[in-house]
């Protein structure tokens, strides 16, 4: 059975801003409440998911985390309200996108 | 400005089948009516192409490229009528799925 696949990403002036990785990573961070956590889940390093992070705030020009520091259970780490937002939109539109292509094509007898 | 980007491809038992990469090397053969010359235009290797070449064939069950040895001008390959009509099929579906989310979604503001 010959199925379409589509995948989406966001774009400005050429470069990615944000796909399914990060889409994933900023998610899982959300799930743990903690960077670490969510690194370690994913298999990436520290350094790379703030990379990537930092990466995402410098394009859409907001804040996407709020880290707590210290206290009795440690550090912790959430999503700003403006990036639960914008993740909102982000899966609107990919669940969109998905529905529409299989709407119009489901699975392909070419 | 914010652009949603998407990318197609076809599988078949979760294998990929056919995308941007196989279209470009099909495309270049037919133009070049040369194996070599696609190669050398697109940068890969012979070896390389023609492994697509046989995973594609194998998965779609039919002869993608004819080709013919010898003579005053060296051989050539041309795609085969089968071949020439699933490229078509599937352009089609790729521009008409491009068209699609532009039209739904354009540029995006999010």
């Amino acid at each position: 059975m010959m199925k379409l696949r589509v995948k989406i990403w966001l774009e400005e002036d050429g470069q990615p801003v944000f796909g399914d990785g990060r889409l994933k990573l900023l998610k899982e961070i959300q799930k743990t409440g903690s960077i670490t956590a969510a690194t370690e889940n994913l298999g990436v390093s520290y350094r790379h998911a703030w990379g990537e992070i930092r990466k995402i705030e410098q394009r859409l020009g907001f804040k996407l985390i709020d880290t707590q520091t210290g206290g009795r259970g440690g550090g912790g780490a959430s999503l700003t309200p403006r990036a639960i937002d914008f993740l909102q939109s982000y899966e609107k539109i990919s669940k969109s996108v998905s529905a529409e292509i299989t709407k119009k094509f489901g699975i392909l007898n070419l």
